[in-house]
C-alpha cells in the first residue's frame, strides 16, 4: 500500500559499459530495501527509476555499486511519464500502426456515429487515403441535456463491423467507468476526452486495462496538469499513453479554442509519450483544419486526429469542422509532405 | 423517451385572476397533445411551463384558453433552471436550514476528513459560531497521484458522527457514480466538485436523487456551461440545486483563482436557484477569505462555504486557506453583519 | 544618473523610542554614501527607504546606528508603492476631497464629455447626491476609428465649467504626452487609462506632475505589472497615485470584463496607495452595477468610480452601463451605507 | 471632416469584361454625390470601395452603371484591411526585399542595441545566413522602471551603420510620437510595438508617413481589435501594414505566451495584409523558437521576426530567448525549408 502512493525519487543512470548483471545487482538491493524500480534501457544507456520513501533510498550507497554512473533526484511533480525516466521516445504500436518517435499518426472518422453506413463510408475513405487509424464517438458529452448523445453500445456495434471492413485500429471514447467492459472489446485505443481529463477514476481504469490511452487535454489545462493526469494512469501499470492536444479556453473567439501548439514543443521536452493534435475542435470550421494540422506537423507533433464525414452539412454533430470523406485524400497527401520533412513517415 | 430528450418550449403565463380551474384546463390540454406541463405557482403569477414537440405545442390555441395571459416562448438554452420558469426564487431547505431567497447559508468545516477529532473539532466550533452546514471531503481529486485522496468511506463515518453531535447537515462530494449509495447514507447535500461540473452521468445520477445537489462552478467553466450542467440535473427529475462560483482560471496569478463575483450578480438575474461563493479555494490564503467572503455577501450570494480546521499549519490539504476553528466565530459575525444590511439572515 | 535608475533597496526601521535626531542621523551617513533617503514617518515607526547600489549599502553599518531597530531588503519588484515602504495607508487630498484610509470616494460623471448640458446636469445630479468627484472623459480612446473620439480640447472647457458650479474636483484622462499642459490646466486628477497603463512615456510625464494620478489596471495586466506601473509614476517624484481594478479580458462573456476584486485584497496588502474600483465598465448593463460597487466597498476598496448621465439611452458611449442621472442618488446611498458598515465615510 | 469618419460602406465588383472607362464612370459619380472612392484593381476583378454616408450611397442606382457586376455592403467593423476591399494580398516592399503572398520575410536582429559591436556582428551574421531585414530596438518599453530601456537615440545611429554594411532594411520600434522624425530618419519599417498596438495616437502618426509599419499584436488584444488597429493606420492613408501575431496571455504558463497559431490562419482569410509571426517572445527559451518558427511557417504565416545575438549569455534583455549569431544560418535553413514547401520563397 505505501508504494502505491509513493512516486520514483531517484533516477540511477548505469555507466556505456555497465552489464546486464550490474544493472540487475542494482535492482535486487532496491527491492531488498522495500523499494520498487523501474529499468528502461535506451539507445544510450540503461536508467532505473527508483520508487519508495526518498530516507530509505538515501541510505544506500547507490553511486558505489559497480556499474552506476550517476544516480539523480526527480524533481519534477511528474515521473514515470517524465523524459528523464526514459532516454528514448516511446512509441505505441497498435495492430501493425505506430505513433511516436520515426512514425507519424493519421487518425480520422467521424466526431460521432450517427448511423452504420455514414461510419462505414467515411471508414472506407480514410482507410483509403491512407489514415492510420478510425476515430468514432459512441458516447457523446455535450454541453446541454437536449442534444444527441451518441448511439452508445450500438455505436460500437458499427465500429468492430468498420474495423472488420478496413483494417484500421478503432479509436473510441470510454466516458463511463462502468462501461469498461463493452468499450474494451472494440475499442484499440481508448479515448479519455478532455472533459474527463481530471476524472481520476477513469483514469485510474484506464491505468489498469491492457491499451493504449488516447488522453486529451482538458481546454483548461496546464500541461503540467495535463502531464499530472498521465501520470495517474502510468501509476496504475499502463505506460502506453498518448496525449493530445486540442485547443484550450482563452479570451480570443475567432476561432473555437486557442490551438496551443507551443505546449507540444514543451511537451516533446518533458515526455517520452507521443504527443498528437486535434486540429478540428479548435478550427470549427473546416478551412482552418488543414493550416493548423500542417502547423501541428511543423511544430513536431507525433499525429493528428481529424473529423471527416461523408456529408458533413448532415451531420449531428460539428458538421462545420468535419472535412468531407472525398476530400480527405488531398488532405492526408498535404499532411504527409510536412510530415516527411519533418523525418517522419505516416505510421 | 421522445419527451425526455425535450426542454420546455414555452411559458403560459396565467392572468393575475385566473383559477386554479384554469390552470387544470390548460395542463389538460397539454397533457391530452402529448406535452408535458410544469405549474409554478409564484406570489404575483402562475406560470406553466409546456414541454414537447415544439410543432405540436405551436398548433394549439393557448392564448385563446380562459385565464392565460401571455405564451412565451423559451430562448435561453437552460429552461427548467431560467428565473423565467419560476417567478419566486427556490429555497432550499434541509433538516430546518435554508439556504436562498431570504436566507444565507453559512457552510463550513475542513477541507478533508482527515482523523475524527480533527473533524469532530471543527464541527463542534463551526456550529458553535453558528455555521447552518458541515462540510467535509471523504474523497478528494487530486491533481497528483502522489498526494492523500482522502479516507473515502471511513470519512463519511467521522461525518455521520458530527452530524449526530452538532446537528448540521453534512455537505460532501460525491465523485464515483459506483459510490451513490453510500455517499446519500451520509450526505444531506450532495456536492459535485468543481472538476466534475461537466462530468454528465454524474449530473444525471444526482438528478435521480431526493437531496438537494451543490453544483460548484469548473475553473474554466462559463455561467452559461454551469446553468446547462444544472439543467442536467434538472432534467432528471431534482431541481433542488445549490449553484457554487468558486473562482476561474486567468492569467492572474496573485489569487490562487480569479473570483468572479460579477457571474454570481448575473446568475441571481438568470436562474431562481441559490447561488453561493466558496471564497477559501479563490483565495488560497486565509487573510483573504474575509474580504471576499463579505464581498460574495455583498454582491447577492445566497451564502458561502468555507473551509476550517483546527490547526491549519497540520492539515494535510489546503492548510493556508483554512481558518483556524477557534478564529471562526469572529469571522461568521462579519459575514453576518454583511448579510443582515443586504437583508438576509443566516439561515 | 546611476540613482535615476536605482531603487529602494533597504528599510531601515527605527525603534519606538527613536528620535528625530536618530533618524536625521541615519539620513545624513546614507547621504555621504551617495544614497539617497526616503523617510517615511507612521503612527507607529519611522522607516526610512535607502536607495542606492546595493553594495555601498551592505558596507555601511547600518544596523549598529542609535535609534535603529531592524534593517530589512526589499524584495519585491516595486519598492517605493509597496506597504512595507510606508507604515500608514496613504491619503489623496484634493480640494477637501480625501480618498484611502478611513475616506471612500465616489467619483461620477458621464463617460464622454458630449456637449455642455449632458455633462452640467449630471454633475449637478451627482454632486448633489453626495459624489465627492466628476469624472469625464474629453479624449477617448475606441476601439474603431469610425466611433466618436470624444471632443478634446473643448470638452475641458466643460469641466472646468462643471467644477465652477458644482466645487467637484475634476478627474479625466490625459491620452497623448503633447497635450499634458492643457488637461492640467483643468485635471485635479488626472486618469491614465486602462490601454496606457504601460504607456511608460505617458508614466513618466504624470510622474513629473504635481496633481494626483488615477492609474486604471489595463484589462489584462497583472497586479505586478500594475505596481509596476505605478512604480514608474512614483519613481519620477509623484507619489501621489490612486489604482484603480476595472475587470480583466478572461474567456467568460456574460458580462464585459470580470471584475477582479480579489485582486483589490492583494493590492490593499501589498501597497500603501489607496484603491478604487470601477464597476461600470466591467458590467455594461446598469443593473449589475450596484451590486458590483458593493462587493467593491465589502472586499475593502477605498471608493469607486462610475458613469452616469442624464438620458442614458440617448449617450454616445456605454449608454447600457450608465447610471441615469436621476437614480444617482438611491445608488449612492446604498453603497454609503455598505462603506459606512466597513468603518468609512465617503471622503 | 465628414468623410473623415466615414468608413467604406459598399464594394462594388466590375464585372470581368468592365473597361477602364466604365470604372471611372463609376468613380465619378461617386465623387460628384460626394463620396470617395478607392480603386483596387486584382487579377480577376476591380473592386470600387465607395467611402460615405451610407443613405448617399443608397441613393445611387449603382447596380444599373455599365460594367458594374455586383454591388455588396461591408459588413465586418474593419474595412481598408478587409480582404474582401482587396482581391490580391498585399506585398510588402522595402529596398527590393518583399513580405506578402509568394514572399516570406526573413527578419532577425538583437532584441535591443546594446553597443556598436554587438549590433554590427549579429547584423553580419544574420545577413550572410538570408535574413531580408534587420530588427533592433533602439527604445524598449520595459516593465520595470529599474531595468535597462535601450540607448535611445545613440542606437539609431548604431542601426543606420549596420544597413550601411549589410544593405538589410532596418525595422525598429517607434514608442514616443515626439520622436517621429528621428526615427523615420534610419527605419525603413517602423514597428508599433504589442504594448501600443491601441494606442491610437501613435497608429495615427503611422498612418501619416510612407513607410512600412510593423504592427504587433498587444498580448490579450482578439484577432478583431488587431485588425480595428490596423485600421486606424490605413485610414489615415498608410495602407502599407503588416501584422504580427507574438503570443497571447493565457492561463498556461510553460512557455511566455501563447503563440497564437490559429489566428495567423484566420488572419490570412479577413485581410489582405501580410502577417508574420515572432516566435521569439512567446517562446522564452532558444530551443522553442524553431518548432515555432517551422509551425508559423506551416499555418500560413508571411515571415517571421526572430532575435538573434552574438553572445545571447550577455545579452542586457530577454537572452535566454536569444538565437546565438553563429547559429543562425542553420535556424534560417530551416526555416526556409518549410517555406519552400509552402509554396513560398525567402524574400
Amino acid at each position: 500500500m505505501a508504494s502505491n502512493n509513493a512516486s520514483p525519487e531517484l533516477l540511477i543512470v548505469m555507466g556505456a559499459g555497465a552489464t546486464p548483471d550490474q544493472t540487475e545487482h542494482v535492482v535486487a538491493r532496491l527491492q531488498e530495501a522495500g523499494a520498487d524500480a523501474r529499468v528502461s534501457r535506451g539507445r544510450e544507456a540503461t536508467v532505473i527509476g527508483a520508487i519508495g520513501a526518498r530516507d530509505t533510498l538515501a541510505s544506500l550507497p547507490l553511486e558505489g555499486y559497480p556499474g552506476v554512473d550517476r544516480v539523480l533526484p526527480i524533481l519534477k511533480p511528474y515521473k514515470l511519464v517524465a523524459r528523464e525516466l526514459a532516454p528514448d521516445p516511446t512509441v505505441i504500436e497498435v495492430h501493425g500502426r505506430r505513433i511516436g518517435d520515426g512514425y507519424f499518426g493519421l487518425v480520422a472518422g467521424p466526431c460521432t456515429v450517427e448511423y452504420r453506413e455514414q461510419t462505414l463510408e467515411t471508414a472506407r475513405a480514410v482507410a483509403d487515403a491512407g489514415a492510420t487509424m478510425l476515430r468514432g464517438g459512441a458516447f457523446k458529452p455535450r454541453t446541454s441535456p437536449y442534444t444527441f448523445q451518441g448511439l452508445g453500445l450500438d455505436a460500437l456495434e458499427v465500429l468492430r463491423e468498420a474495423r472488420e471492413e478496413t483494417g484500421l485500429p478503432i479509436v473510441t471514447e470510454l466516458l463511463d467507468p462502468r462501461h469498461v467492459e463493452e468499450v474494451l472489446e472494440v475499442a484499440d485505443v481508448v479515448q479519455i476526452g478532455a472533459r474527463n481529463m481530471q476524472n481520476f477514476l477513469l483514469l485510474a481504469e484506464v491505468g489498469r486495462i491492457d491499451k493504449p490511452v488516447l488522453l486529451k487535454r482538458g481546454p483548461s489545462a496546464s500541461v503540467e496538469e495535463l502531464l499530472m493526469a498521465a501520470e495517474y494512469v502510468a501509476k496504475e501499470g499502463n505506460e502506453r499513453i498518448i496525449l493530445c492536444e486540442r485547443g484550450i479556453k482563452t479570451f480570443e473567439r475567432s476561432l473555437r479554442y486557442t490551438l496551443d501548439l507551443g505546449s507540444v514543443a514543451v511537451l516533446k521536452e518533458e515526455t517520452h509519450l507521443p504527443v498528437i493534435v486535434d486540429p478540428s475542435h479548435a478550427a470549427g470550421r473546416r478551412a482552418l483544419v488543414l493550416p493548423l494540422a500542417r502547423a501541428a506537423a511543423a511544430v513536431g507533433a507525433d499525429g493528428i486526429i481529424v473529423e471527416a464525414h461523408p456529408r458533413p452539412e448532415e451531420a449531428l454533430c460539428d458538421g462545420p469542422q468535419q472535412i468531407p470523406a472525398d476530400e480527405f485524400g488531398a488532405f492526408a497527401r498535404e499532411v504527409a509532405d510536412l510530415a516527411a520533412l519533418m523525418g517522419k513517415q505516416i505510421g
